[in-house]
C-alpha cells in the first residue's frame, strides 16, 4: 500500500493556489525568487518526512530562524538572563518595528528583528565569527543534515541591513546589546541567509514539536526551551496578525521573507510550506491559505477538542468473591486519571480486595501517574489489598514487580484481572 | 477512599499564600472584601467539582464575564459579524485602555473594556433589559444554578462608570456601537455584577473545555465559538502580562478584579480561584501564584507534551498462514495515524489477509479515522483482504458490521485477532 | 479719498480664489453652507473694521471660540489654576484627538477639543446656564454687539456629539472635569454655535491684538491673559498644521469648521477670513491662502522685522559752550534705549552740562523708559548737569516738570534744545 | 557714564541663581564641568556685547549649533528641498528621539538629533571633512572669530554616539540620508563639539535677530531663512516644554547639553546664558530663569505689545488759507499708516492742497510706505496738490524730490510744514 498522505498534501496544495500577493523585492535575490514554486512538508517526531511540491528547492531561512536562535540563546544563557533581555509580549507591530519597551528598553519580543537581533547576540561565542558557527551548526544538527549560507543572499542583505544597524545601534544605547553593531547585524545577516527546504525546516519544527528531542534521540534543547519557544511563536510568530492566526489557525508557527512558512503541533508534527508571494502582512499568502486548511482538515487547531474525554473507567465484580475490578481504558491524563480516582472513591474502608485493572492502557503522562499511584497508596492505607494489572508498566516498577506506592507500599501484579480476582 | 485532590488542592492554597497585591478600591464594595479569602475549584466536562477553601464565598464576577458575553454574541450574530466590530489581536494595554484599531476603530479585542462593551451591545435582545437579561440567563446555564446580581457591587460601579461611559460614547463615534451608550453601560455593567463562587465559575469555564457542551449534554455553544473564546483568552486574558502567562502557565485564562481568575484546558478541565489581593497588572497575584503551580504540578501548560508518541503500532505474523497483523494500541490521532499508515505501508501489493487490529484502541479523533479508513480503502485496492479487529468500533460501523472505508467497501470484523488470522 | 484698503482686501480675495477643498458634512446645517462665500474683515485696535467680500454673511463660531472661552477660563479662575488643568504644548494632532497628557490626564492644550471643553466648564457658574450665558455675553462684549446662538446649528451638533461626550466622561475619570458630562458638552456646543460674522470675528481678535482692550478703552481682559491666548494660538491654533503655518504665515491664529479663520497681530489689527470649503487639515483652503498672501504682503510675519533698528541717537556739540547733545529720534524699545545710553556712556565724569534731546520721540515702551532715566541717574551721579528736552514727555513727569530719576533726583526740563543750551 | 546695562545683567546672574538641575554626564568631559559657572551675554544687531559673569570660560556648542546648521542646509539646498527632507512641526518629544512622521519618514523637525543629523548631511561639500569645514567656517562667521573644535568633548561623545549611529541608519532606511551614517554621525559629532563663550552665541544669535546680516554689514543669510529658523526655534527649540517655554518666557531659543541656552529677539537683540545644570527637560536650569527674568523685566515676549499704537496723525489747518495738514509722529507699520490714510480720508474730493507732513517719523517699514505712496496717488487723483514734507526722506526720493507715488507722480517735498502751507 502506499500511504495516502502524499496525495493528500498534494491535494492541498492544488486547492491552495492563486497569485495573490507579491514576491520580497527589497534585494535582488529574493526579487527573482520564482513566485510560481510551491512545496509542503509534513515531520513526523521520529523523522518521517512526507513532501510534496518542490520540495527540493532551497530558499533562505529568514524570519524563520528567529525561534530557533532564540532557542539557542536560551539554551546558552538561561531563560532568566534571556528573559531579562527580551520580553515576550505580542507588539501588534510589522517585522521591523523597533518595538522597544518604554522604561527597560526590552525588545517586545523575540520574533521581530529587534528581540530577534538581542537573541543571535545571546548566543554563546568568543567572536561573532564564532557565534555565526555555532548558530549554523545548531540548525544543522535540527535538520539533521549540514545547512550552509547561500552568500549572495548574505551579501545583497548586509548592502540594504540599515534599518538592522539602526536597530542594533539603539539595542546598544539602552544596554541590551553588548557587542559591535557592525559584527552583530553581520552574524544576524548570516544566520538569515541561511539556506534550506521545506524538507530541512520540518524536521527543524519537529524538534519543537518533539520537546527538543531529535528522531534520534539525542536531546538537542531541554524540553522546557522549546515550551518557550512555542509559546512565543503562538502569541508573536505571525507579526501584526498574531490574534488572527491563533483564532483561525491555532498552531504556533513562524514565517519568512523569502516565503517559508513553519507551524509546529507540539507532540506530534512540523510542518513546513514554502511559497514566496507574499500577503500584506509579510506572510507567505499561499503558506497562510495551507495552515488554515491543515488546520480545519486535520483538527490540528491548539484549543480544538475532537477527542473530548469519554467514559474511561469501569467498576465491575468479579468471581466468586465479587471483586471490585476498576477497568481502565485509554491514554490518561490528568482529567482520565481524575475520573479512576473517583471510581476507586466508591470503595468503602475495609480489607476487600481491590483491582486496578491498567490492560488497556498504554500511555500514562506523569502527573496521571501520580495521582493513580496516590489512589494506590490510599486504597492500601484504607485496609484494602490493591491487586494490579498493568502488563505495559504503565505505572512504573516491571518485571513483574510493581511500582512503589509512596510510603514503601508495592502492590502485587498479575498477568490480568482473571488472574487479579483469582478466577 | 478518599480521592486525593481536594487534598491537593488544600496544600497547594496552602503554599501559594502570601498578602502581597492590594484589594481594588475604586468602589466601596470591593474595597471591603475581606483580602485574606482564598478558594479554588476543579470542574470537570462532566460536572464534577472539586473545592478547597472559600469555595461558597461569592463576589462579583467582573471581567470574567468578558469571555462569555463574547461567546453569547458570536451566537447570536454569527463570528463573522462580531470579528467585524471587535478584533482578536492582543493590545498589550491595561484593562481600561480604549485601545481602538487605526482605521476600522474596532476595539483590539473582546477582552478590554472597549471590546466588551461591543461585546455586550452584539448580545441579542429587543431593548437593554432584554440583553441582560439573556446575559445573566446565559451564564446561569453555564454555571448549572441561578445567578443574580450584587445590587450593591452594581449601583456603585455605576456611579464611577465615566471611564466605560467615554469608551462607549467613543465606540459609536465610530460606528461599533448602535445603541444609547448609557443603556449599554448600564447593562455592561450589571453583567460585571453578577454574583458567582469559585465553584461557579469553574463548570462554566469547563462548558468552554468541553467544546460547549454542559455536563448534562445540552450544546450550549458551538464548538467553534468555544474555540474561538478560548483563542482569544489565549493571548488577551491577562491584560499587558499576556505573553509572560502564556510562557510561564500556558492556559487560557480570564481574570476579573474582584479578585476571581479562571482558566480553562481544552478537553480536559475548568479551573476558578478567588484571592482578592491585585498585583500591578490588576490580576488576582494570589491566583497567579495558584495557576503557575497547578501548571507546573499538573503539566497543564498547552504547549507541554508529557506524552510524546510512542510506538503505537508494531507487525507481527500470526497463524499457520503467517497472516500480517498490524496491533495498535493507545489513543489515535493525526500523528499515530500516520503511524499506523506507515506501518500499513510495508503490505506489498497482492492478495494476501492483513488484520488491523483495533482492539487496544479505545479513542480514535475525525481525522485519525479517515486516515485509517483509506489505508484500508487503499489496502483493499491493492488486492489484500483487509480484516479488521475493532470491538469499540472506533472506526464507525458497529453491530458485528464494519465501516464504510469509502467505494462501498466494507471491510470484514472479527471478534480479535485470533479469529481474523483463523487461529 | 477713499482709502485703498478696502480695495486692497478685495483684490486678495480675488486672487486667491480657487474651489478646492470640502464643506464640512457631519451636519445638515454645515454641509448646507454656500462653498462660494468668502469674506474678510481687518480691524485696528480703535475699533475700525475694513472688509471686502460677504462680510455679512454669518456662520457659527465653531472652534474659533476656543481661544475667547480659555481666555475667560484664565480671567475667572487665573493661570495656575487654568494651566492645572489644562497644558500648553502643541499635540501634532488632529482636533478631535483626545491627547490627554499620560500621567496627569491633562488636555495637551486648550485648541483641541478636549482642552476646550475643559475650558469651558472652568468658566465660572453656578450652572451650567449661566455658564454659557456668561460665555455669549463675554463673546457680545468683544465683538462690540449681542451674539446669538444658531438654534439649528445647536441641536444638529448636540445629536452628534458622541466624540464629545467621550471626551468630557474621559475627562471626568481623570478629574479634569467636575461637572456632569452632558450638561458640559451641552454648554460647549451652545459655545461652538454661536453665530458671527468675520466682521464680529476681526474685533473679537483685535482685543486680542489690543492687549484684552475694547476700543471703547474697556479693559475687557488683563495684558497678560491676552498674552497667554497669543501665545497658545501660535503654537496650537492650527492643528496638525502648527510648525507648517507658523514658519509660512506666522500669525498667532485659530479657525473653525465652519470655515472661519481668525489671526492676531499683537499690537496691531485683528483678521478674520470666512470660506467654508477645508483642506484636510480641517482649515478653510483659502482662507489659509488668504493669510499666506496678507503675510507676505503686510510683512506681518511675527518673526519678521522689515525695520531693523537703524541710527537712532546723534551726539552733537551746540552753542557757545559746546554743549552735548544727544539727538534721540524714534520709537524707543529696549534695543533703541540701550543705543542712547551708549551714546551717553561717551561723556566722562564731570560737571559739564548733557542734554538728552527727546523731541523727535514719539513712543516709549517702558523698559525704554527706566533704561533712559538710569542713565539720566548715572549722569547727574557723574556729576553732570542733565537737560531734558522732552515735549511729549515719553519720560514721565509733565506740566513742564520732569520725572524722578530715582533717588530723588529730577532733571530740569526745556522746551527745546536751543533753549537746554542756551542758544 | 557707565552704562547701567552690564551691572543689571550682574544683578539677574545673582538673583537666579541656585544649584537645583544636575550637569550632563554621559560623557567624562560634560561631567567634569565646573556646576557654578554663570555667564550671560547681551548683543546687539551692530555687534556690541554686554556682558557679565564668566563670560569668557568655553564650553561645547552642543544642540545650539542645530539652528545655524539648519540655515546653512537651507542656504545650501533651498528651503523646498530642506522642507521635503526635514519638518518643522513641534514633536512633543525629549531631544534623543527618534520622531519620524509616519508615511513620509521626514525627522519631525531640524531641532531633535534626527533632524538635527538630517541638516548636517545637507550641508554642501564633496566629502564629509569639506561639511564639516564648511560648517565650523559658517559659525566663524557668525560668531566673527575662528571657533574650533574641543577635540576631548569630539571623542568622547564620539564613543557615545550609538542612539545618533541608530538615528542616522534609520534615516537611511526611509531614504532622508545619502550618506554613510558613520561619516555623518562623525560631521555631526564634530559640530556639537565647537568651543564657544556665551560671546560667541549672543553674536550668532544676533545675526539671526537681525535678518541674516552680520554687524559689519555681509549679508551672511537671506532674511527669509532667518525667519525660517526663528519660527521654528520658536516652537520647536525647547524640547518637550515648547508650550510651556513660549508662553512664559516668548522669545525663540535653543538649548545644548553643556549648558549653554540662547534666544532671539527679532529685529533687536541674540542673548546667551551659560550655566551647565540641566533641567529635567535638559535645559540650563539656571538659563531657564535668568530667560524668564529678562522676558520679564525687559518686555521681550513676543506677544507682549507695551507699545500699543496711540495716536500717531493729527490733522490740522494751518495758515491764512486754512490748508489740510496730517501731522504724522513715530515709527510707521501697517497699523499706523492705514491711521494716516484714514486721515486722509477725510479729505474730500478737490483741488484743496494737502499737506502730508512726516517730519517726526524716523522709520516706516516696507509695507507702510506702499501704502502712504498710495494714499498720495489717490489724493492726486482727487485733485488734489499734495505737498510732502520728509526730511528723512521716509518715503524715499531723496535730494529734495519726491518719490514715485505711482503713475509718474511725485508730489512736491517742502522743508518744513510752514513751508508747505506757505506761512
Amino acid at each position: 500500500m502506499r500511504t495516502p498522505i502524499p496525495d493528500y498534501l498534494t491535494q492541498v496544495l492544488d486547492e491552495c493556489g492563486g497569485d495573490d500577493g507579491e514576491v520580497a523585492d527589497y534585494i535582488a535575490e529574493l526579487a527573482q525568487a520564482d513566485p510560481d514554486r510551491l512545496a509542503i512538508a509534513v515531520a513526523t517526531l521520529d523523522g518521517v518526512v512526507a513532501t510534496a511540491g518542490d520540495a527540493d528547492v532551497a530558499f533562505s531561512i529568514q524570519s524563520i530562524s528567529k525561534p530557533f536562535t532564540y532557542a539557542l540563546a536560551i539554551a546558552d544563557q538561561g531563560l532568566d538572563a534571556v528573559v531579562e533581555k527580551i520580553d515576550v509580549e505580542p507588539s501588534g507591530d510589522a517585522f521591523n518595528e523597533i518595538s522597544l519597551e518604554r522604561g527597560s528598553g526590552r525588545p517586545r519580543n523575540p520574533m521581530i528583528n529587534a528581540g530577534a537581533i538581542a537573541a543571535h547576540a545571546l548566543v554563546a561565542g568568543p567572536g561573532s565569527d564564532e557565534r555565526f558557527e555555532r548558530v549554523r551548526s545548531f540548525y544543522s544538527r535540527l535538520a539533521g543534515r549540514e545547512l550552509d549560507v547561500d552568500e549572495a543572499v548574505f551579501e545583497s542583505e548586509l548592502g540594504t541591513a540599515d534599518r538592522n544597524m539602526a536597530i542594533a545601534y539603539m539595542l546598544r544605547t539602552v544596554g541590551i546589546l553588548e557587542g559591535a553593531p557592525p559584527d552583530v547585524v553581520r552574524g544576524y545577516t548570516r544566520q538569515c541567509a541561511v539556506s534550506v527546504t521545506v524538507r530541512d525546516l520540518a524536521r527543524m519544527a519537529a524538534v519543537l514539536a518533539g520537546q527538543g528531542r531529535a528522531p534520534d534521540g539525542e536531546q538537542l534543547l531541554e524540553p522546557q526551551v522549546a515550551r518557550q519557544v512555542l509559546s512565543v511563536m503562538a502569541t508573536c510568530g505571525m507579526y501584526d496578525a498574531a490574534g488572527d492566526w491563533l483564532t483561525t489557525v491555532g498552531i504556533p508557527a513562524k514565517s519568512g521573507v523569502a516565503g517559508g512558512l513553519i507551524g509546529v503541533l507540539p507532540g506530534q508534527v512540523g510542518i513546513a510550506v514554502f511559497s514566496p508571494r507574499l500577503d500584506r502582512h509579510g506572510n507567505s499568502a499561499r503558506g497562510v491559505r495551507v495552515f488554515e486548511r491543515l488546520s480545519r482538515d486535520m483538527g490540528l487547531h491548539l484549543m480544538e477538542v475532537s477527542d473530548v474525554a469519554r467514559s474511561v473507567v469501569r467498576r465491575v465484580e468479579r468471581g466468586g468473591s465479587r471483586v471490585a475490578v476498576h477497568e481502565v481504558a485509554g491514554d490518561l491524563r490528568f482529567v482520565e486519571a481524575e475520573r479512576v480516582l473517583r471510581s476507586l472513591e466508591e470503595e468503602p474502608e475495609g480489607e476487600a480486595p481491590v483491582v486496578l485493572d491498567l490492560e488497556r492502557v498504554h500511555r500514562v503522562n506523569d502527573v496521571a501517574r501520580r495521582m493513580l499511584l496516590e489512589g494506590v497508596r490510599r486504597l492500601h492505607l484504607d485496609g484494602h489489598d490493591v491487586r494490579l494489572v498493568d502488563p505495559s508498566a504503565v505505572l512504573g516498577g516491571g518485571d513483574g514487580q510493581g511500582p512503589d506506592a509512596g510510603g514503601g507500599y508495592v502492590p502485587e501484579v498479575f498477568e490480568d484481572a482473571a488472574a487479579a480476582v483469582g478466577e
